[in-house]
């Protein structure tokens, strides 16, 4: 349930690292000064204006949104008139705002830039979501990000529904091919990362064949890495798992195409780099009304 | 020309901010460390690797791509195979690397994660361009960008041939509906920002219709802004800008499809948000050998 | 108009970067704290404080000093007497403080630094303005400014009434000998800059004599900077650039001494270095009545 | 001693902090990047280019110069031909540099914007000096510093031959007027110093009149500032302070036409914040030789 | 006197730089996000808790604690039932806090750590300072404190009585053997200093035997630092610098076990590393009640 | 093995954040520069050094303590004479260095307070770890580490044989009391986890008594936190936990005296918040040879 009354801009608490993230991005699009707004609008001059999502999906991005006016000046009021999440078949008023005319117009570019792209993430993802769960199946993102906004999009990942794989290279034990080979095998690697690991942290393991396969269940995988394998051939690689009892995860170039076929096969997860490295923007624009022209 | 020898990862100079930049997103993803690489990969392991692009388009970001490596680790030698702006009608070898195995694999997801978003981007405005191209229409990028990468995709818009509109709201002046209404009208507007204007930079104003146009010109605007015109209309509009020796730009949710259409009615401009919101990653990978297994 | 009531003293979203400099300047000023308030003056003591003027001048940074005493601690109110930008032929009180005897004590230093050094170069763009004036000759700041300052700097410069030439190397494309040299003359130098510039950006060249002028003009550009020519010459140039509407820009070493001098030639823009890097610093000072001493 | 052949330039390492401050002086004039100078100069360009002293005075500032060279490309070379502290009656090369002709116009205004300030401020305080120094005064700076500059300045000063007063509020105690007020008199100033002040560090109070003199030796002050005393009288303090075996400060507005009448009554110091908040620019100017134009 | 009502928060600006500080205490322990609590306490649910001292001690570190709170989240209150600096012979209620529960969850243990370092160098320094005390002799710290946290091990060593010695290498003189071997002895290391040392700034050399001393004190030295002298020669020592009205100080390895020996030499000043090298976490929790579980 | 011949000193990129870890402990040591050195010290003297510890005890963060030299100074050369983790009985030589004596100077001190405090966490783990190791029980640290050392302090307990617990509040999943109660009950709590967590992530829970522990088994907990139970009850807490195959971690107030007793208790990991919270420094020195005195 969401309050609709105006209110002050906010910064949530609940993204780490949001007031720097963006005061960064508005640095960077106003840089040494709005000369526009500066010059044409009159100082102390009020506006209202409506967000609209003018396309269906998911909103996603409201606490960044409105953060970035609350960052620009301390003047300006919104009212949210749909929750963070919801999802719409077409054109929608999603806020109000009220407050400094320069104001609003200073962070317009930087707040539909944070909530186009989180919108479009989560759309894609809900998507994603929608086709999978009847076969039980979590979707997972990937470390496939746009650099510097991976918090963000891991955020949107999650208000679509899917569930966050690792954050980073330092939150999960993640072996891949290359690490094996340099390891000196799947046994060694395994038993290498096993010996070092954090107490309650799982060990994935990606393997491109039954061989490899074998050899990692024997070597005690908690959890593999399907990456890229045929459909036919996955299906039984995850039947072997769930005798094991061992996680499973499916990846490779799965699109909103593809992700059914996938799910067919019943693994635990699926991820998908697209979600984040393939999302569209989500179209939304801000509707200005003066209050005090002159 | 590309000189193919191997040599010592760096950060280009040419694209300011870029070592602070690229050390932000490296620490995103590598955290307090890369855990799976620390526990399997021996210290002292050397590995050599290939980067590929493996679809159809423009590489863009190689010297992004290579900054990674040179702020990861100072030990990683490359190759270039092609050069920057290339484009490729399918799979191609693009880049050759070799160093210390732990720093290939800290830095490979970021460094992927750059060159694949700036191709993507670079293929896109590469394809605008040729569309555009035949009417002599220059393509020009908008603010529409990722929050915090607005320098680097507006690199990847030059690389792919179009042409960069402002970089920010601080160098260039461009009076958009909002700010005509603060103002009182089209004229006080444009006064206002001539004015106070920098000394060789024009006054650009969006017009919605003839009237406004009218206004406009008499009131000596540099450039006009034909913001969502229909195609008839703007035939006429373009027509009038021309007789007044006036600069003409189109923009409004353009895409591939329909730039044509409107680079026929030959505006000096046609911008398109698409570029830097809806283009799609572009896959490379980077394959790996690793040289002293144990 | 100014409201004289004492109300909090706050960061202004006016300037950009604004909080951030000013902590620097804080934080180079208190170091690891400030020993000698903390030894003397008993925490809670309370002041009042006058900030005086001391010598005719224009007044400027007003919101700059605010900041300091906002940065400092959230409890220094303060009430303005003047206008910032007003200008006094002699001594006068400025504003009024009230507040935490400690906070005033510590932010005292950096404050009057702020509001001396901008309200000195306001100082001297009022005068250089004052003699343009009735040649109808705008007069521009440079980009010698003091490094670190120059957006403050700027922004004393526009309130003494002068006007802003570009902020830096990224809003503006001005084409100076060296570039010349290094395109292969004016002509090869002015296309290429016109084949790249963005949308609404003038091309300005510097010329040094009649030949190069000639070059300039036929070559489009669309003002020519004429920098140390002698006076007689400059007015044949000038008159040379108005018959082909092209912008003029005067520069070269000009003082308060030499500025009518050369506004009498009627070019578009005369520009003064001397502004930011000879102007001196304007005396402020604050007078301090502790309320509760002990 | 001086080696004059051409080297790389280097970043100093005596100035703290000096490459963050020079890192942001160039961002600031740089921005999203040098436009003229990406458009007009080619890659790889080379040219050869001196820095000309080009009136009298001391030159201050040579690392920093050097340093904005190092920070802007690694590819830039630099032979200083005279000393840094040299004086010179006139004009006078100072510097050859050779290297990649993008970097060298790049960082060309900021580099010159440190070398003129800083030199100025040298310049001024050697003048004070040699005034001084037969009266076996040592001239001292303030903290009426350029925000921002303050370890930069006080760099130029000491180059200029005056000594430096503390750098901030952290490292020396001075009580002036306000403290005594909100301490309750000089001598309880004094004591809640003297008990809280680190060892080795002189307790110094500020005294307007005979009786706080006499007061503050009685509560054994190590150094008294004896501000805007009238001539006449500020003789007599001193006679008492030698006497009492303390040391003296004189300040107060005094410039370089009344340091000599002040140096003639003996103080151990005199602190002018003149050589900071009024010393102008000294003229300094980038002379190209482009190597390879096209 | 303290105010035991409940209030929001806040960040002290006694002491420098503790915002900047505690925030990248915060990022380093919360990273992308609090897992657990976001996965299991609902947003909103309220708590309160107690800070509680389980063993006897002095506390230091109330405002850090306190800041921590204000950052993680604007909506915790506090109140505090004893003042900063008191001490405890045994357990007792310290702090009583209420707010958000997510915020008290993930700031806990940021909060928790910085009281029970700062305590428990308080707690040391108190009994040293107790110790020192029957016999006039100051204790100071040493610059031998955890690196980053300089500024608040200092202010937690004069929370429990101690003085500080400089707080950096900027703020205060001291030679020692090796500037004295770079210097050419003695004297020339003392004249070197004298010439150069700011006003008010006494000079401390170290002096390892008596010919050392003579020759100091012959030089003018200010203070010196009898630096593991043997317990009789040291007594001597000081009985020299006593007659020729020179401080002393004395250091090395010295303890609580040891520090009554060396103050009965009656020095003016011991200096202890041990405060901040050795001091042990002094025990505190913070034990919750839920005030809205579901 | 290591190679015992000088190299230039550099910065480690095993540890992610370092060199601004150390630049920003330097600032805080060095702060406007090293008045000392700058004043005694001749530009250009060489210094030969040596580190020597004091005690016994396993040295860590020798990489530190070179990156320190590497950023003070670039022409520091060092030679480790032995090997980081390696444990000495008693005092040794550890390595030597070379270079300019005011970059030796300078960074002195900042270096040593890193090794001391790691070397000191580094020989206390090692202790536990020697006692534990007979039982298999893993050592484990906690996140009671000194705020802003969190990195350095966990590669500390590394370094001495233990392993490291979560790193933050992002990498791992520990419900605690707290959690439970806002959770509604650790069926709740656990329940709420898992449907959110990452995948490969297990889930960990404290627990108080046996009822707490047969819920949470029920629950499906895969690790138990026992903490601060009574030496019998654990025994048959973890022969539970065994049968039900979960992993279980004992911690509460644990010291080197009492882990041994909990180590019979054959838990999985036993983790102590002393490691990093109460261990003191271990005794270094650095001893100078200048070379060229003058």
């Amino acid at each position: 349930m969401i309050d609709t009354a105006l209110r002050p801009c906010r910064v949530s608490t609940e993204i780490p690292g949001l007031a720097d993230q963006i005061a960064r991005a508005l640095a960077e699009d106003v840089g040494r000064g709005d000369l526009t707004t500066r010059l044409t609008v009159p100082a102390g001059t009020r506006a209202r204006a409506t967000l609209i999502q003018k396309a269906p999906g998911v909103l996603a991005g409201a606490p960044v949104f409105e953060a970035v006016f609350a960052l620009v000046d301390g003047d300006v009021s919104i009212a949210w008139l749909v929750e963070e999440g919801s999802a719409s078949a077409g054109r929608r008023d999603v806020a109000e705002l009220e407050g400094d005319a320069r104001a609003l117009l200073t962070g317009e570019r930087t707040a539909l830039n944070y909530v186009q792209r989180l919108s479009g993430i989560a759309t894609m993802a809900a998507r994603a979501v929608e086709i999978a769960a009847p076969f039980e199946v979590t979707v997972l993102d990937t470390r496939k990000t746009t650099p510097g906004l991976r918090t963000l999009e891991k955020y949107a990942t999650r208000i679509g529904g899917a569930r966050n794989h690792r954050l980073g290279l330092d939150d999960g034990i993640l072996i891949k091919d290359n690490h094996i080979a340099a390891a000196g095998g799947i046994t060694a690697a395994i038993q290498a990362a096993r010996a070092g690991a954090p107490p309650a942290m799982m060990i994935e393991i990606e393997v491109g064949d039954f061989a490899g396969l074998e050899e990692a269940l024997a070597a005690g995988a908690d959890m593999v890495l399907l990456d890229n394998w045929d459909p036919i051939a996955v299906r039984r690689a995850i039947e072997i798992c769930d005798e094991a009892d061992v996680w499973t995860e499916i990846s490779g170039g799965i699109t909103l195409d593809t992700i059914g076929h996938y799910a067919a096969a019943r693994p635990d997860y699926i991820s998908l780099g697209a979600l984040t490295h393939s999302a569209t923007a989500l179209d939304f624009s801000l509707d200005f009304v003066v209050e005090t022209p002159r």
